[in-house]
């Protein structure tokens, strides 16, 4: 736990939120700045700024509760996003996974996929730089 | 497992693919269409259209899984993403979730953030709704 992190607070309760579910290492909760109807916030107890900040433990049940958000909402078309870093959009340093319905192309989450030409050669270089390093 | 579907035959190895990481449920590869150097997919075996197709125990190590290739590529700023529906921009009909390293404005994923303005009560009573369903 973080002193001054917002979602910390949200957990123990010291501001309040619209939760949805808590576990012993898990907490959800709609978001009150929502893209589209529903977007909720999943997120673990345990303080980290990003995903590779948090133990494998505090992880294992974030999708099973996402999952489970989804289909008490019956939706079939939605995006998960969590984002690691100012530059990649994350406002709150605490992990957190966004569960954003998609009920039309106004709403929710917008998507821009500039996809790169790959070249094969670079790819398998970085390929086996990876594996070496898992 | 299903018969037709692209990621299950790059699982049995029927399509040869850039392989990061597998074990009994999990699979990873690298995106050979990648937003950004070091794009990978991390994909349950169970093969399911969308999240909520998944049972819960096929999901669990897929956010560690992720996090190891993150770790492995030394990198800070990334998005996950997992899209599930052709608006929510799902293009193969088997789950899966992006690891997109985001390096610079340029590259990586793009993000539109068309915040809606929220309705206090409108979102109470959603909450009670999802409560009542989970």
């Amino acid at each position: 736990m973080a002193a001054a992190c917002i979602f910390c607070k949200i957990i123990r309760g010291e501001i309040p939120s619209m939760k949805i579910f808590e576990s012993d290492k898990t907490f959800a909760f709609l978001d009150i700045g929502p893209l589209s109807k529903g977007h909720s916030l999943i997120i673990p107890k345990h303080h980290g700024a990003k995903l590779h900040d948090i133990p494998d433990e505090q992880l294992s049940e974030i999708l099973a509760v996402t999952k489970k958000i989804a289909i008490a909402q019956d939706i079939q078309d939605y995006n998960i996003l969590q984002n690691n870093g100012r530059i990649a959009h994350q406002v709150v340093d605490h992990v957190h996974f966004h569960l954003i319905p998609k009920p039309n192309d106004e709403e929710g989450l917008g998507i821009g996929w500039p996809t790169k030409n790959a070249d094969k050669d670079q790819l398998a270089k970085l390929l086996e730089d990876i594996k070496a390093k898992m």
